[in-house]
């Protein structure tokens, strides 16, 4: 599954779209975002996802979890969200 | 319910604590914060009760959505958090 990687500067109706998108594909999602301005667009664009995919009766939530990621060969902590269907049995 | 209420400046251990908490008590909990910093420490605090609870046995989900409140007299909009157990029927 590909990771939705989200940066301050992201769109957050972008990135539902993207999210929306992958969850109609893939019944989950993954998305990734590193500092608090990131996590917040991340946040943001989930609840606009949740949104879109309520109108077609699917309800999401997320578990966020503690990633360790490379950037420029420096080690950062990143917040990783799975998203799946609220009442997912997976 | 009662809401936890989480700052820019508050510590993630405490909320987690907080939440980890009212989880036990009421197999439910909701966290509400305002701004970028506020809602990357609710996150962060939410991945630290996830794993306080893990140890019980018990995961949990968390279902954002935006919330209208009223601070010094002004709406701002809010992100609250309902957390619960992650396969939940409720």
């Amino acid at each position: 599954m590909s990771v939705i990687k989200v940066a301050s500067h992201s769109r957050t109706a972008a990135v539902a779209g993207a999210i929306a998108g992958v969850m109609r594909e893939a019944d989950r999602a993954e998305v990734q975002a590193i500092g608090a301005a990131a996590v917040n667009q991340a946040v943001k664009a989930m609840v606009i996802a949740k949104s879109y995919l309520a109108e077609e009766g699917v309800d999401i939530s997320f578990s966020p979890s503690f990633v360790e990621v490379m950037i420029h060969e420096q080690a950062r902590t990143a917040i990783k969200f799975l998203i799946e269907p609220r009442n997912s049995k997976e």
